[in-house]
């Protein structure tokens, strides 16, 4: 057995982060990372529990899967927990109808969602919709509403494509922070309440469940938050500083997902 | 005597915001704000000091000022302490070599700096420049930075043009401080060294200046930390919440500039 992964015994259910741990995005669509295909099917074959746990905004949970599938990842829609749907929920709770500020492809996740005379704004990770115009537009319905409601999917900082890092939704959520003096609420990674929805779906409880991503912050940290253990991949946003990193230590690295899925399975 | 406004009889200098306290600034070039141009001319005919202390970075001060006096505004070139010359002369001082994120009409006020293999960025109100590409390419080269040096030219929240409020500098500081885990350097309100600056080309000391502005944070409260008095115009961005603001006082609210010149000249 490696050392340091004793408690990889307990685990029973595995929460997987997507873009830069199954694939690396980019503009062509991605590429899947080497060996992350035959990692998920060696986790199916062993009967452990998997649910896949995304920031991922750019699509609806039916299109992301879609494209999984196609790169060979053996996944369905119910193994995917994402922040749009979770935003509706907590949209529907509230009584708020959204001004949206996302990727066009992710508009259909609202289709069922009251948006007359906006008393919110979502922002998600819009990418080129992340225009002056379409920001000032947003800005202006918060500063204009009594008290500014503002869920954010998400808060990361940026991301990797393949032709390079980009500013992710945490950035642009900052702004309109800053701009009209408020908090966002972020629905998704960290927040403890997402994590908690993906466990349940994963059906496990915390202290049997390992998150693997590639973000530091918004995988390991979020997930350590809940009682999980979590484990950080040298792919994808990783950069050698994090292992550095003030606040947040993994329980272990790991150099990519089949190197995970490998040391886990021994444990068993 | 008004009262309230005895500290005024010591006022040898008067300190002008300009968007907002001389004209409301829009796409269409702006208008002038009713009694303001007067109020100038009554400043210069009653022997006080007169320097525009102005956060704007959407032109080269020539072209500024060519605009000024089409409205009507008895103001010469060195009568401006302006954001992007002090800039260039820390740049120089330091041997920095920026990448620009500004206003194309601001461009020329860096001709003279070596902006070859930037080490730094800086960063102004960009307005239409501020697109997804261009906030990304200013983030890459900040993140791909040893130490990055961002250096923002001012950090208002928003401003407001004719057709409307417009997300200013310092939300897109925000978003590119968190996406990078940095610190800005603000050259420009409210940053004290700027205040210094204009006080300097102004020739009189803080105890015996005002500045007049319509921002309660850049314009008042900078001015204050500076040991100067302060007056918030009730035009421009103003809104009435300002008045409840939790750390910024102003020694006197006028409705506009002319109210404040009318005041301060009967006290002399």
């Amino acid at each position: 057995a490696m050392a340091g992964w004793g408690w990889a015994r307990a685990v029973r259910g595995l929460l997987l982060d997507v873009s830069g741990v199954l694939y690396d995005s980019g503009a062509d669509g991605g590429v899947p990372i080497a060996g992350s295909a035959e990692a998920v099917r060696r986790i199916k074959a062993s009967g452990l529990k998997l649910q896949l746990c995304t920031n991922e905004t750019q699509a609806t949970r039916e299109s992301f899967v879609r494209k999984l599938r196609a790169m060979g990842f053996d996944i369905s829609v119910a193994q995917v927990t994402a922040p749009a749907p979770a935003a509706c929920r907590l949209l529907s709770q509230r009584g708020l109808r959204p001004h949206l500020l996302v990727h066009d492809d992710l508009i259909p996740e609202f289709a069922e969602i009251d948006k007359t005379n906006p008393n919110c704004v979502v922002l998600g990770d819009a990418a080129e919709n992340f225009t002056y115009a379409n920001l000032n537009e947003a800005f202006r319905l918060l500063i204009g509403m009594e008290k500014p409601v503002l869920i954010s999917l998400g808060k990361g900082r940026y991301y990797k494509e393949t032709d390079g890092l980009k500013l992710d939704v945490g950035a642009y959520m900052k702004a309109l922070e800053y701009a009209c003096d408020i908090q966002a609420e972020v629905v998704g990674k960290p927040a403890k309440r997402f994590f908690e929805s993906a466990l349940a779906e994963l059906g496990v409880p915390p202290e049997q469940a390992v998150m693997i991503g590639d973000d530091i912050v918004s995988d390991v940290g979020g997930a350590q938050q809940c009682g999980m253990r979590a484990v950080q991949v040298r792919t994808g946003k990783y950069r050698p500083s994090d292992e550095n990193h003030p606040e947040v230590k993994p329980d272990a690295y790991v150099n990519n997902l089949a190197e995970a899925v490998d040391i886990i399975l021994q444990q068993l």
